[in-house]
């Protein structure tokens, strides 16, 4: 039977990202015991460190054992009860995803609607929030994958403070590469993924609980209704003395968590963020040399994900394969009204290098 | 800042168990994008593997991208509803979990109870049934990680062919190691783990749903609880042609899981069982040389799992945390009302090996 080989792409997608050797080095160490002493150790040691990238105090702070996705449900699922009103921020696919999920979770939801490619404009949320002051909580996707807009989180959690309404921001596209800072900012709540700017393989989501979004979680009336993602027994597991089994999380996965978020401490955040901005800030002065347009307002474009109309729209789809079959080049495409469309162009952790931006540039050229 | 060096142990508990270094070079391929034509011959190939394991040609199986417990939620919370009943045979730890689960699911959860330690009598679980022949499944664990008992699965699923209650089965300690046959058992659904028997690492949940199961989620009035672990969607995803976007799917673990699946297929599931079953012979013939007690009973205990009293009933924890810390092997306490009473030792997948039962008993006798 031949080795499992597969090709060695470049990830200039939506994610994921490339990872660095170290990353893949620390997930061959030899697999620990999920209650092992010395697994408690690099749990702990993972979990200061998602502090730092989150930039909080947060006691509740740790990797949720599934994906980006499962953040999102995770911190939906523990603050909303059935009934509870949720305002939901949308202007994108993540932003419908929220409204998908809060529904589930047996939530009135308020929809703030944004035309896709524009930032949600703040006013629209607090006069939302106007007609539902008693919303459980409000949502916000920082960096919207779908579009490659910022989100004015910042803006907005200065304008929450002193509410008792939980600001709740999607962080799964922005943390360690975009600037995000959960206390600072009044977040209550946020969570991301591993694959992105934290360049790691995909497979944990760090999720981030303020004081208040606690005493929500502990005030509830009813049980959580997911098992798996319920705060309450994770932070029995990922903190206190007890550690009390939960389940069986992955030693491995937390070996590349935990190397990724040492990498982003070495290189500093600050210099992290400026290295984003720099490479994106040359991809798209690339782009629109060769005749893109882009999608993403000016002056709301992320440093992680660039958004654009290829010149010749006809050939959107096929040179985007090309690009992957010839070059080994992954991009991605455009989700729901956009599908089609646009490409998105991931720059984001290992990834964001100007000598990929150059290699992408190359290649482009090519199958124009 | 030093390596992330974690210590090499021997992994005889309930689970994580080593994993071969065949995994790990798998793992640490390059990382492929969720919708990658190359990734998705890896996920094909991958769920062609998982029906060779579970014995099924069910179409809808494929891993959920969680650990075992997530596996469990997501078989509960697609079948289940609000209101239905669920039958759910309890003699251990993680029968208790899924009274747990199908009541978060808003089931009328019945227990059919039996004491740790001895198997659960196929007649009790009927008799429920016939009090509550409406019920919507009946659940029981085949291999109870808990006590060591392997539960009459086969038997029951004979008695419960032609009725109308789907039959979910646990095989988290089971599949891969025991023998396991859904088609031919008539079991509707069931889930495991990639960390036991597959020996994986964790982080990924075999689940399969047999035509019956399927009709049930399709016949649904209500949306599953759960977005992340909704198999509609993921169906979506995993099968059909269009492969439907649904979460960021970890082609690092997905490596991992079909490299392991391979080595199982070159091996023969009856070579594995048989393998799983000697080394066990020879474990229990070991242990009860030394003077420990068996808490399974007589004739339903695992080959994967072995729960014993130690001699010395005062010193059990004492030595299980001398085998780690003196000779870095790792056996698992006890849960529940045997917590502190029993050791639970493991010898799955690549380690069931003589060899690894050699060491063990040479350390015990260090310890004694």
């Amino acid at each position: 039977m031949p080795d499992l080989n597969p090709p060695s792409r470049l990830l200039l997608g939506p994610g994921p990202s490339n990872v660095s050797y170290r990353v893949l080095k620390a997930m061959s160490n030899p697999p620990l015991g999920h209650l092992d002493p010395a697994f408690i150790e690099i749990m702990d040691e993972t979990c200061r460190l998602l502090r730092f990238v989150f930039q909080t105090r947060n006691e509740l702070t740790f990797p949720v054992s599934g994906t980006g996705s499962a953040g999102l449900e995770a911190v939906l699922v523990n603050l909303l009860e059935p009934g509870d009103t949720a305002i939901i921020c949308v202007n994108g696919f993540f932003g419908e995803r929220l409204v998908e999920v809060a529904g589930r979770c047996g939530a009135q939801v308020v929809r703030v609607d944004e035309q896709w490619g524009k930032p949600m404009p703040v006013d629209k949320a607090l006069a939302a929030l106007e007609q539902h002051p008693q919303a459980k909580l409000l949502a916000m996707v920082h960096a919207e994958t779908s579009t490659g807009v910022e989100n004015p989180v910042q803006e907005l959690g200065a304008r929450l403070k002193d509410r008792p309404t939980l600001f709740v921001v999607d962080a799964v596209t922005s943390l360690g590469a975009v600037e995000l800072k959960v206390d600072q900012w009044g977040i209550d709540a946020a969570y991301s993924c591993s694959q992105k700017g934290l360049a790691v393989p995909p497979g944990m989501a760090p999720v981030t609980f303020g004081a208040k979004a606690v005493y929500a979680i502990k005030k509830r009336k009813t049980k959580v209704s997911c098992w798996y993602l319920d705060a309450g027994l994770l932070s029995e597991y990922w903190g206190g003395q007890a550690r009390k089994y939960h389940h069986t999380c992955s030693s491995t996965m937390v070996y590349g968590l935990c190397e990724g978020l040492r990498i982003i401490e070495e290189e500093g955040l600050e210099a992290r963020f400026q290295r984003h901005r720099r490479v994106a800030a040359f991809l798209h002065q690339e782009l629109a040399a060769l005749g893109f347009r882009f999608f993403a307002q000016e002056g709301c474009r992320l440093p992680t994900l660039t958004t654009v109309f290829p010149p010749d729209q006809k050939r959107t789809e096929q040179m985007r394969i090309r690009l992957l079959k010839e070059h080994d080049i992954e991009v991605g495409g455009g989700l729901g009204p956009v599908a089609g469309k646009i490409w998105r162009i991931g720059t984001m952790g290992e990834n964001a290098r100007e000598r990929n931006v150059a290699v992408l540039i190359d290649a482009i050229k090519r199958v124009m």
